[in-house]
């Protein structure tokens, strides 16, 4: 029983954008030689989320749409009136997907479901450089 | 320090429909012989999502008219367009509450609170054959 | 490899009322001695939540009025029809928010980023005395 853990860098486009970060995730179970546990996905931000869901472009659109009528982008938000970014609507939506993801590893895999992919999900007004934390507890 | 981990099957019926599942996963925790720790629970579906909740029959279904009205079904969504079984309003409405839980154990039970269930939530057309992991780490 | 847990009081104002609890989580970091792993912090309720996001007044304010359009009070919920209490809008945000979120650590500490903090949010219509489970698996 031991814990692995690695940071990766990924770079992002403009929100809202996707970065499939199965791979990436993937590869570093791998190499924390973990045959059973979780792997913990970790985005230490607050104007980008972590989800798991079908890396269709259809579903990616669909997402956007749903996000925007939520916390639609210049909506006369507070924290716009204070902050010059413009971002409020990107800590909205990272409230609503959440930093983190977790999977279960078995027989040193990621345990996804068919469809399911990682995503990185960057909700903020300019390209970003960001950091995944990811943390493997298992044996 | 160990982990523990078993694949349980739920049978569901089409959404939204909820099965409550904390002494499934309560039966887990015994089996683990974990005093302390943490239990995650995991559903490997774009369709399908885990909420810790009250399970009564008005928050039920206050959950529901909520997910309808963020995400509804039939809504011409990009996802629809392109895939026949019409269930983009449940990737949609996974997006929002997760594919995960993880609770605490203390004393070897899961520390829920009074009022907390653990429930699946099938969002997707059809009845469907769900697989819930269960990871135990602890001691 | 070990885990430790503590159990935390947290006094709250009626909701929608933020508590940060950054620095109550790291000092349970400090005192479980663990260098890298993973801190999940968990509040046993169906009508609180838990978001890690910026401690500024205009996002705390942004996200109440996201969540009132999302899941308005006194909105003839089912669950006010039958409970006495009328929060059923409490229980809906909770499946919003989640009731737990999970921390990489790494040299000692909660790998944060620069903006974010750990909040306890009150959506109840009263102050409660809430618990907080703070688990650390690690080395």
């Amino acid at each position: 029983m031991g814990v692995y853990q690695e940071t990766i860098s990924v770079e992002t486009r403009r929100g809202i954008a996707y970065v499939n970060c199965t791979q990436l995730v993937e590869d570093v179970v791998e190499r924390a030689r973990v045959g059973t546990g979780i792997a913990h996905v970790y985005v230490p931000a607050t104007t980008a989320g972590l989800i798991v869901n079908e890396d269709e472009s259809g579903v990616r659109s669909d997402i956007e749409r749903m996000l925007e009528a939520i916390a639609p982008a210049g909506y006369g938000w507070s924290h716009d009136a204070t902050q010059a970014e413009g971002n409020a609507h990107a800590h909205l939506r990272a409230c609503i997907t959440g930093q983190s993801v977790s999977i279960p590893i078995a027989e040193g895999k990621l345990a996804l479901g068919t469809w399911q992919s990682i995503m990185l999900v960057e909700f903020d007004v300019r390209p970003r450089t960001r950091k995944l934390v990811v943390t493997i507890v298992g044996e």
